[in-house]
C-alpha cells in the first residue's frame, strides 16, 4: 500500500473474487433487469416487515456471493456492513446468523464504497486473508423512514428520487477477476442544500470533491477512464456534478454515467429523477460494472458512491444535507 | 501486522499521541469527574437542540485532542466516527468543519473500540499517518430516540441504564506514550433478551465471545492483565460477563472492571445498573485508562467495549437485541 498525493491509497493486492445482486421486482423490470443474480417478484420477501425484508435482501447477497466461491462464512474474516435504516438494523438482523466478525459502516447511500474500499485496504494490507463488503436499501422501509409511510400516497417531487430495493455482496481478496487498484475515501461537502426531496443536489458537490482529489492526487483526467460511475445523484445531481467539474476545467460528461439513472427507465419507470439508496450503486457495481470489468470489456473504471449524511430530526432541526462520497478505481486483474 | 489465531491483528507501530474526553454535569459529578479534559456545566452546550449539543460534544473532543498535538485537522488523514443518533448525525454535523476524510462507523456503544481498532489497523498498515478515532453519546438525545422524550417523565427499569452524556477522541499514529497491541474484532452473540431495558445483559455474550477469543488466539488469561475493563455492561451485565466466563472455565472477576460503573457513583447517582452510550466507554478510555497507561501505573490492559446492536423498530417488531465486542490490547509505548 502506497499513499499517493494527499487523499488517494494505491493497493497492489486487492481482488474482488465473487459478487451478488439481489433485486425487487421494480429493478428487475429496469434496463439492467437481466444483469442481476436474483429477483424478488414479492417485495416482502415473506417477512412480515419491510425492515426484515432488506435484511434479507442482505442475506441473500452474502449467501450468493459466498455460493459462487464454494465458501463458507468461516472463509470470512470480516464483514463489512452498513445501510440506511436507524442503527443500522439490515446489515445487523441480515448478518447476524453467519458468524463473521462484523465491522458495521455508517456511508448512507456511500456504504457501497465506503465497505468495499475498506475491506480493499483491510486485504492489501494483510489485516484480512478475506473481507465481504454488503449492503441494502429498500423502498418500503426508506419511504416509511425518511418520507411518509405508503398506504399515505404522498406527492413525490419532480427532483426526488426512488429508493431501490437491492442488495450488493463484494468478496475482497489476493486473487479474483477483477482488481481495486485505488481508493479515496472522501470529506464531508456541504454547499447548504436542505431540500431532503433533492439529495442529488445535495451529494453532488461531494462527488466533485472526490473526483477532483483522486484525478489531482494521481495526474489522471476523465478522459483516461473508460467510464466514471457515480452513486446515485440522479439527472439533477448528475447535471450538477458535470457543471462543477466545468467549473474546475475538467470535461467529465463524455464519461459520466450515473448509477441512479442506470437502474430505472426514467421515462417509463416513474422514479422522478433516477435511483437512490445503499443498493442502487450496490446492485449496478455488482450486477453491471464488476462483470463488464472481469471480462474485459472495460479496462478502467472510476466508481465514485454518493451519500446524503442527514436525518428526518437534522432537516426537521433546519439543517442542510452534508455530502460524502468514496471513490475506488478498478480495473481487469493484471496478468 | 500479524494474524493471531482466527480473530485477532498484532499490530507493530499503532501508538496513541493523544487523546480527550468531553463529559456533562452528571459525569463531572461522578467517581472520575476530576479526569476530564472539558466539563460542560450546562447539556446543551449552548446549542438549540439536544442532537446539536451531542453534535459539539464531538467537535470539542477532537479539538482539544488536535490542540494538545498543536495540530491541525489537515495533520489528520482519517477521522472514524459513529454514535447511536439515526444516521449517525452527531459525528456527521460535529466533525462537518474539520474538512478530514471520514470513515463513518457503526457499532452501537461499541463504536469507541471500533473506530480506535480500525485507526490503529491503518495506521499500522501505512494506509494513514494519522487517525483520529471520534465517539459521543448524550443522555438527552439517546432518551428522546431510543426511549420517552424527557418531558413525558417515564419510569426506569431497575436494569436500565443512563446514558452518559459524553465524548471521547483518540488520535493514533506511529509514536506516542500507549501502544495499541493487538485488535480483535467480534462477531455478532444474540442469546435472545428482548428486553431493551436490559441491554446490559444482551450485550454481556458478546464481550464473552470476544474476550475468550482473544485469550484463546493469545494463549493469554485475566491473570495477564492489569485490568480487562468492558464498555458499558453495567452491574447486570457485568454479574453476567462474569458468569459466562466461569462457565468457560476463565476467571475474569479479579480483574474486571466496567466503564459504566466507574462513570457513575450508582448509590448516590440514581443511574440504576450504571452508565452507558458511545460516550461512557470512550470518556472512561480517554479521561481514565490511557493515562493510567501513558503514566506507567498500568501496564497491560484490555478495552472491550460493548454494543447493543438493535433499534426501536427492531424492538417493537419483536426482534431480539443483538450484541458485538470489539477488544483492544493496549500497553504503555515500548523503549
Amino acid at each position: 500500500m502506497e499513499r499517493i498525493g494527499r487523499y488517494t491509497l494505491s493497493l497492489q493486492n486487492a481482488h474482488l473474487s465473487a459478487w451478488a445482486s439481489v433485486v425487487g421486482k421494480k429493478e428487475s423490470e429496469g434496463p439492467l433487469g437481466s444483469c442481476f443474480d436474483l429477483t424478488c417478484e414479492d417485495d416482502s420477501l415473506g417477512q412480515d416487515s419491510w425492515e426484515k425484508a432488506e435484511a434479507t435482501l442482505q442475506k441473500m447477497a452474502l449467501e450468493t456471493a459466498l455460493g459462487k466461491l464454494a465458501m463458507k462464512p468461516e472463509g470470512l474474516d470480516f464483514v463489512l456492513a452498513g445501510d440506511l435504516l436507524n442503527q443500522c438494523i439490515s446489515s445487523t438482523f441480515g448478518l447476524r446468523s453467519f458468524g463473521i466478525p462484523l465491522l458495521g459502516q455508517y456511508g448512507a447511500c456511500s456504504t457501497m464504497a465506503l465497505t468495499l474500499g475498506l475491506s480493499s485496504v483491510l486485504v492489501d494490507s494483510g489485516a484480512a486473508r478475506r473481507a465481504a463488503a454488503v449492503t441494502s436499501s429498500h423502498f418500503c422501509s426508506a419511504e416509511r423512514q425518511f418520507r411518509f409511510p405508503l398506504e399515505y400516497g404522498g406527492q413525490r417531487a419532480p427532483t426526488a428520487q426512488w429508493t431501490a430495493t437491492a442488495s450488493g455482496c463484494v468478496i475482497v481478496e489476493n486473487q479474483g477477476p477483477v482488481q481495486v487498484k485505488k481508493v479515496t475515501f472522501g470529506k464531508i461537502a456541504d454547499l447548504g442544500v436542505t431540500d431532503a426531496a433533492n439529495m442529488g443536489a445535495a451529494m453532488a458537490p461531494a462527488a466533485a470533491e472526490t473526483l477532483l482529489a483522486f484525478f489531482h492526487d494521481t495526474g489522471t483526467s476523465p478522459q483516461d477512464y473508460d467510464a466514471v460511475y457515480t452513486g446515485d445523484l440522479g439527472q439533477v445531481g448528475s447535471t450538477l456534478l458535470c457543471q462543477l467539474m466545468e467549473k474546475e476545467g475538467v470535461n467529465l460528461q463524455p464519461v459520466h454515467q450515473d448509477c441512479g439513472l442506470l437502474l430505472f427507465d426514467r421515462e417509463k419507470q416513474d422514479v422522478h429523477a433516477g435511483g437512490s439508496g445503499c443498493g442502487c450503486s450496490a446492485s449496478v457495481l455488482c450486477g453491471h460494472i464488476l462483470p463488464l470489468l472481469a471480462q474485459g470489456k472495460m479496462k478502467n473504471v472510476l466508481f465514485a458512491a454518493t451519500g446524503a449524511l442527514m436525518s428526518p430530526t437534522s432537516s426537521q432541526q433546519g439543517e442542510s444535507i452534508p455530502g460524502i462520497s468514496h471513490l475506488l478505481h478498478l480495473t481487469p486483474a493484471e496478468g
